[in-house]
């Protein structure tokens, strides 16, 4: 099948591309590399060093031995749009090119604004395109997990059968996202459910869960890495807490602690797209696909990655500062994935032997983290100013416990 | 109390500062006209004739004895919003200054990423205005019961309490909007929710019925004439079934007319907005009104438009074109209406009585309607190109039954 996987230079698009070529799939990208630009905007770059698109190409060709297909341009730009799914009319797109980070949509109100706007608008442009030059193209679109919140409630896949006052309908799971960033994934979700109603658009929506990893089968050589964001606005919780851990710094926990969230392994969540574009939805039908295998609290993901941080020397301690976040620090969550292991999904990866992976290609790059180690602390306040005094008085750091010293490396890493 | 109406010149902010007004509040309001410069691009006009804003002011003052402060400027300019809120400071802002068509949304993809761009920019500058300037300020901001679509449920207030696989929460009722435009409307839902909850603002959010009329009681002289738009992308289903009676045009009922939606007076929706100002919701809160008055079937709209037509000497045929909304044209509606009656809202006018007070400027502005006949008919179609065929299929016009001639004007006409 030919693929489009729009924003092909970021952190899922291009082990995509590896994992499609690999399975023997036609693989065309686009970018416009605002992720490198952006990261570079807040002081910060990957742990992993990332070639120039070209060298990545290269690097395709000589270990793969397989063509990526490229156009440098911007979804904002609609002609650019039109003409590129006129003429590659591909039997897939898997739309990832948006700003992907909760943090970066709550600095102001321009960059609010700028998440909604750019992602609502690249997502409304491939839609007409879709229509306008190949109807019967599938389309994957990200959404996440976040988009659903931590109701009281198990978390269906995208809808649900309600009760309500003697009467009964399928109905879309109500939404309740909690950054502007994440709103802006709900309101793109919103547009692809109806623009698969008028214009009969074939839709996948992927409520993604939190992706973690560096490494797929694919990824062979450190040249064929993907990017690891480690500083407050691009990271993870999870790459953070990595990140701190080989810095010496401690773990910072918002909060408890206790909030949950759905996680995949990076390897699991491009399975899990091969799956849903090899077995594309009906032309009319928008689908939505819960894609996480585990729910983990952010205390697990810290305890784990201090665990783990023992097996390389190193001996984190954790903190808890309180939550910037406005968030609910203890609930239920309990979402609900049936439709990926319906298709065939299998987990293939578990989260500690994965955190033990990234600490040793970190541990290769330590000194690209110490270069930028100031980038990891967390400073973007999500309140108004009436509520910062509450939050800016900082839990005191409590003092580091005496040093065990560094211990090699223990066998258990998988990568060595 | 001071008022900010945004999008003071529009249809509805123009009679709510009459009415502020004459209650005793203060109005403040902003308005670009882009209301007037787009319904001059369709090549159409208001039935009645709009004067300038200093026209306007000058006629409150003289008829009125008050003062309606102004200021030219766009929501899309943020300093623009932050200047005026943190000189302002009102107890409350009135947001209107949306684009308010759902055809004009459907019109292509520019003007559907237009629409969904500008509704977000503008209620984002304003709800991080408040927060910044003024941030007891309450807002009022003006939604659409087309939020929720047709679901085959009674359709609560905002929320609704559910139960799911044996456990209950109170969560926002799931939206499914008909049009780009009614999705804008679900995504500053959206966003004034979660800004509530972070930032703490007091909100109030107006799911509107369709409005119909002209007058309120403020309106005693022409001058203060509030806009008819009365083309396929301005005008409501009603404006356009009233002109082209009085054009002698047969009256479209899209499909079988059986589409029903929540209906409310120009005067009642006034009466509802003041209300929502006079009692506020408290900081923190978001709140939803469900404002209507009554549903109303497409067909009942058209049987009484055409039974006070007679009392003009007007005979309009009904014809049924296919619909070229995707909607569906049967259905369950049931929308709860309790928050406004609890506040001492009553209704005062009643549908027949508005539409004969409509008939009776509508001949007085003859000679505009006439000189704009061609608007009047609908072209926008909603659908992809694929089902375009279909659609274009028109059922054939009905002859016109043999006209009983011009009656005289009836003296149940409350406005002779």
């Amino acid at each position: 099948m030919k693929v489009l996987v729009t924003g092909i230079d970021g952190y899922s698009g291009w082990p995509l591309a590896l994992h499609l070529l690999a399975r023997g799939h036609e693989v065309v990208g686009v970018d416009n590399f605002v992720t490198r630009r952006r990261v570079k905007e807040v002081g910060s770059w990957s742990a992993t060093p990332i070639p120039s698109f070209p060298k990545r190409q290269e690097a395709v060709r000589e270990l793969l031995g397989k063509e990526v297909g490229f156009y440098r341009g911007d979804l904002g730009d609609y002609e650019f749009v039109h003409d590129l799914l006129a003429r590659e009319k591909p039997d897939s797109v898997v739309h990832l090119a948006e700003q992907r980070s909760a943090p970066y949509s709550m600095i102001d109100v321009h960059h609010a604004v700028a998440t909604q706007v750019q992602n609502l608008t690249g997502t409304l442009h491939l839609l007409y395109a879709i229509r306008d030059t190949c109807p019967r193209t599938h389309l994957v679109k990200m959404g996440t997990m976040g988009e659903y919140g931590t109701p009281n409630l198990d978390i269906p896949e995208g809808s649900f059968e309600v009760e309500y006052r003697g009467r009964k309908d399928r109905l879309p799971f109500p939404r309740q996202a909690g950054s502007w960033y994440h709103w802006s994934k709900v309101f793109d979700s919103g547009d692809v459910m109806y623009a698969s109603k008028i214009f009969g658009l074939a839709a996948t929506d992927v409520m993604q869960g939190v992706i973690y990893g560096i490494r797929t089968p694919e990824i062979s050589d450190r040249r064929l890495l993907t990017r690891f964001d480690f500083d407050e606005t691009w990271g993870t919780a999870l790459n953070r807490f990595i990140a701190q851990a080989v810095l010496g710094l401690p773990i910072t926990v918002y909060g408890i602690g206790e909030q949950r969230r759905g996680f995949i392994a990076l390897e699991d969540s491009m399975q899990s797209l091969r799956l849903a574009i090899e077995n594309p939805a009906p032309p009319g039908e928008y689908r939505v696909f819960n894609q996480f295998d585990a729910a983990y609290s952010v205390n697990e993901l810290a305890e784990t990655t201090a665990r783990v941080a023992k097996e390389f020397g190193l001996s984190p301690i954790i903190e808890h500062p309180p939550d910037p976040r406005v968030e609910a620090e203890q609930h239920y969550y309990n979402p609900v994935h049936e439709h990926l292991p319906a298709l065939g999904y299998r987990r293939t990866r578990d989260l500690e032997e994965v955190i033990r992976e990234i600490f040793h290609d970190l541990i290769h790059y330590r000194r690209r983290l110490e270069a930028r180690r100031y980038v990891v602390q967390p400073t973007v306040q999500w309140r108004s100013v009436d509520s910062r005094p509450a939050i800016e008085a900082r839990v005191p750091h409590t003092p580091p416990p005496p040093s065990a010293g560094p211990s090699e490396p223990t066998s258990e890493d998988p990568s060595t």
